[in-house]
């Protein structure tokens, strides 16, 4: 078996915590299992800690970030209701592609690829939407976007945020920032390897909730009877154990730090690529003032190609970052530094392969 | 951190193999990295043997068994297409919500729990469904339904079967019985934690797939541009990749052991666990004839309190049973012996700890 490690500099996956390896490692328990149970229920404490909320629905998808969207939208979309959603990238598009299958009509705000949406071109677009949608960390431009005025100015509407790459990542309040629906992926700036989309629903959000949505994998209907309640757990599917594990140990990993910590973390990491790139001639893509710390899109140097670069740093010395898409494939870099990759010696490496990729071109 | 081990046999999961858990810890790289997707398709390679098949679509859905069960429907069912359902257990019932979900007539085929469904009877229940669907091995009674008379007799319609309970530890040739969708899980007899779903679809299957489903998480047209083709993959979401290391070990555990060695094995602890609990009072519930080997249900000898005594299995020596559900629940024990549980010396610590249950009962 290749043992192949990597420093994951991409849009994700990040390098796991080494805690949270240790924690795949711990033996299997039943779903039902007491101790199990336990665990779940610290797992779901972990998770209102790092998005900051009270909400008493939170817990963690058994499906991948994409899944969380899912459930997101398919629990709270009635057919014909109207949703607006903001759209500056491909998490944006593909929260369109989520809430039509759901029978939304969907309201795009579009925004060129690269910049932040206004909020208040999102409070403006419908009169009474259903609910206003956006993505709080873009991953496929290194935006964002602002969360704080739309709470503040949402009216009825319920707010959905995508916070795949923000949580952990840069400061998220859920519930002073007024958001409804959130969801997230763990395999960012959490720590754990990909499987897991931890969601949070505000009281009031449950109070609309869709009684039977067209998936029943996603039902919150059900899924609340097992994953939060006093007394005895009603079976809906077989847990994902060991991620859970995993993700019990990532949320360990964060909270011991301090959330706080975590996000100056990553802020340091970030601070230093965006400052020292260009120095190496590549460019920084996204809008000034909104650029994500965590994941930076970074123009090449005319000297470098796209494939052939990528390639040696993955060959050369083992470093993984992301290719451009949409508008910008082929022209840009996505470099994460992210979760337990988020690290001062990642940086510096990573700057030292680029000044000799730029010294000497594949 | 807690590192209980129990011994797992309950309904699932099993106990994972030692090199399962091993490969747990394998660094996590990404998921268009060349070496993971070597990996991939050596996985969607070993799914095919274990399901006997050459289906060309075949992969791991990523995110547990009943979301393999609701990809099996939504990505086939239009609205108003007659789906035939045969139910005797929790997981028929379960394939009626998900198939009405997606919009079906469902013609529900109802046998008492506990016994097998008669296979003409699903063939006769309507003249031309679209698809005809069945569990093959019920893990809420211990009973398994026949598929190969389905697959002859099928005409036009698709076969699509539950497989979850089944793969790796009874026989199941998905070619040769004529199944056209088949669905399982991680965590029964192949040994590996919960959190992912084989599927597998054949050829002429793909022909009639739903263009836009309602999912766009399990939407096969998206997905198969990730998992299978020749060229470069299309990002889709975020693998799962660690629980994929897994599940590639545990498929490879099973296969170096041989397949048909991986049957006679469970059906060994079956056969000695279907022998030897009559002897201490219990009786067997499942009708003869279709008894499983992975998952005995037992009734309890009047001595035996279910929650009692299934407490003081866990307590006293860390041995999980599930409990029974829907009509039997408190009158039987699902007893799992499946994947790496499925060894000779958990049938004999198994038996050994009843017989001192129903000596000294709790």
């Amino acid at each position: 078996m290749s043992r192949t490690d990597r420093i994951l500099m991409g849009p994700g996956p990040s390098n796991p915590y080494p805690e949270v390896t240790e924690a795949l490692t711990r033996p299997v328990v039943g779903h039902l299992d007491p101790e199990f149970i336990d665990l779940l229920d610290e797992v779901n404490e972990r998770l209102r800690l790092v998005f900051q909320t009270g909400n008493q629905l939170t817990f963690a998808v058994s499906a991948t970030g994409s899944a969380g969207m899912e459930a997101a939208f398919v629990n709270f979309v009635r057919p014909g209701d109207d949703v607006v959603v903001g759209v500056n990238g491909v998490f944006g598009a593909r929260m369109c592609d989520v809430a039509g299958r759901a029978g939304a009509n969907v309201v795009e705000v579009l925004e060129e690829w690269g910049r932040a949406i206004d909020p208040q071109r999102l409070l403006d677009a419908h009169p009474n939407p259903r609910i206003i949608a956006v993505v709080h960390a873009e991953t496929s431009t290194g935006v964002r976007n602002d969360i704080a005025p739309l709470g503040a100015g949402k009216g009825d509407a319920l707010l959905l945020v995508d916070c795949v790459t923000s949580l952990g990542g840069i400061e998220l309040d859920v519930d002073g920032a007024g958001v409804d629906i959130a969801y997230s992926g763990t395999q960012k700036c959490l720590g754990v390897p990909p499987g897991l989309a931890p969601l949070t629903v505000s009281d009031a959000a449950l109070d609309s909730l869709v009684a039977k949505p067209q998936s029943w994998y996603l039902d919150l209907n059900l899924i609340r009877g097992y994953v939060s309640g006093d007394g005895a757990r009603a079976y809906h599917h077989t847990a994902p154990i060991s991620m859970l594990y995993a993700l019990h140990a990532g949320l360990g990993a964060v909270l011991e730090e301090g959330l706080a910590n975590c996000w100056a973390r990553h802020r340091a990491c970030g601070d230093e690529l965006h400052a020292r790139l260009p120095e190496l001639g590549f460019g920084l893509w996204a809008q000034e003032g909104h650029r994500l710390p965590q994941l930076t899109t970074a123009t090449l140097p005319s000297s470098i190609d796209d494939v052939a670069g990528r390639r040696a740093l993955l060959e050369r010395y083992g470093i993984e970052v992301g290719g451009g898409i949409g508008p910008v494939a082929g022209k840009v870099w996505r470099i994460g530094c992210m979760g337990h990759t988020a690290r001062r010696r990642n940086v510096t490496l990573l700057l030292g392969a680029l000044a000799e990729l730029v010294a000497d071109p594949p």
